[in-house]
């Protein structure tokens, strides 16, 4: 099966578990806590994993999948393919507002992005790239994201990062939100990426994401320009759960350089 | 003319006006700085607001308009009928992401909040609420917000109010920060407004707006329990620029009390 089967299917896949997803809407949640008290699972993200297991397994037997949820395959190297997939990025915009939540997907082949989605369940909002051929809204193309400048831009950042925090000096995270034009944060790592790779915001950043978080859109943010890393401007690894920064690329250096500074304390 | 039909005719301008703004997405907008490059206004918003100005004369000769750009009257006390509009709310959404901005008009009489309007332009959500007869989402009646806790709670807050800042103590908004489940910014009053007064948000607070940004929200506010006020706790008055606060009953006393505490130095 080539590359554009394979999206045809994933779409398919895609859309049909946020018809599974909007569907129980109606129906009694279970909420589990995860890690911490705002890191939540619901039933709804453990079937919808579980749908995608067994429609990845039907369609590509020999495809492997690594999934926030758990149900899918150990992966510890990145033979063959693997579909990456968060199945609902946002579960407390889920619990909480029954919106701002996406499903989103990356597939990789030996370890490089060849197809990502981010899928905005209730918008019917489809983000989706395939490497080297452009990324898409809704089937339209979208433009390589135009330069800006930082007093013109809008970042997404969570207050947390601009309070006392383990990972980055939230001092200098506040002089980069006096900068800007203005910050936003919409709970959900997918949402704001697809907002970054079409210019709705200029950067996001987060300090504890994982693979399932940022697969579907590193892929998008390439065909788009945006330029995507973790502290210090060096590679997103998809195995480990580390810092993530998407950004314009008249931004992402000086984000990198001057804002985002580790803790030395 | 009665209430009822003064919340139709309002309803019919609000959607035509939103109308407007949504095939202006097509042309070139003119945008200007007003207090500082974060304070923006383009000519849609002016456009927008002398089309409530004329609106309102034509239908309701006698009553004045207090509005954001200017266009309407020269308000110093309430007697009789005062539109409150804000055109656009969340101008900086409007230009940089075409979404997320809102309509926003509150029409007191006597200087008491008869009907409330937030309308979110690009999604058709329409929030409104007629004193003492309930608030309504697309014409569905809106429950009155069920009791939450701190830890279970999402909570509007922009990035700038955690940094070093002029009105609050940041070290306190930070702690509040940590302690609840999350926060989120959106970037428009009357959106996030329209968040808390159904339930999806659980609080906002900003530290400076003005009754064009507030005065709607504040009808639709009381009928479905939310509490509004300003530092301290009291009243927000509509003649002023002034902090703001809304929140869930079961956080409003506490938010007030220990998280948002006036600058003393």
């Amino acid at each position: 099966m080539n590359l554009v089967q394979i999206d045809e299917v994933a779409q398919s896949i895609i859309k049909q578990a946020g018809e599974r997803i909007k569907a129980s809407l109606h129906t009694q949640m279970t909420i589990t806590e995860k890690s911490s008290p705002s890191d939540l699972v619901t039933n709804i993200d453990m079937e919808t994993e579980q749908f995608f297991v067994s429609q990845v397994n039907q369609h590509f037997p020999t495809h492997r999948l690594l999934g926030e949820e758990g149900f899918g395959d150990t992966i510890t190297d990145w033979d063959g393919y693997v579909w990456i997939v968060d199945p609902i990025d946002g579960t407390t915009n889920f619990i909480n507002q029954q919106r701002n939540f996406c499903i989103t997907v990356g597939i990789y082949k030996e370890g490089i992005g060849e197809l990502g989605y981010i899928y905005q369940v209730m918008t019917g909002e489809m983000i989706s790239a395939t490497k080297g051929q452009g990324a898409f809204q809704n089937g339209k193309q979208l433009p390589k994201l135009a330069t800006t400048q930082f007093e013109d831009s809008l970042i997404g950042v969570n207050a947390s990062w601009v309070a006392p925090n383990r990972h980055i000096d939230h001092t200098k995270v506040a002089e980069l939100v006096k900068r800007v034009r203005g910050t936003r944060s919409y709970g959900s790592a997918a949402l704001e990426i697809s907002y970054v790779v079409t210019g709705r915001l200029d950067a996001y950043f987060s300090m504890r994401l994982s693979a399932w978080d940022v697969a579907g859109g590193m892929v998008i943010a390439e065909e788009v320009g945006a330029i995507c890393g973790t502290l210090g401007g060096g590679p997103f690894d998809l195995l480990k759960n580390q810092p993530f920064i998407i950004a314009n690329p008249a931004l992402f250096d000086e984000i990198i350089t001057y804002y985002l500074t580790p803790q030395t304390t």
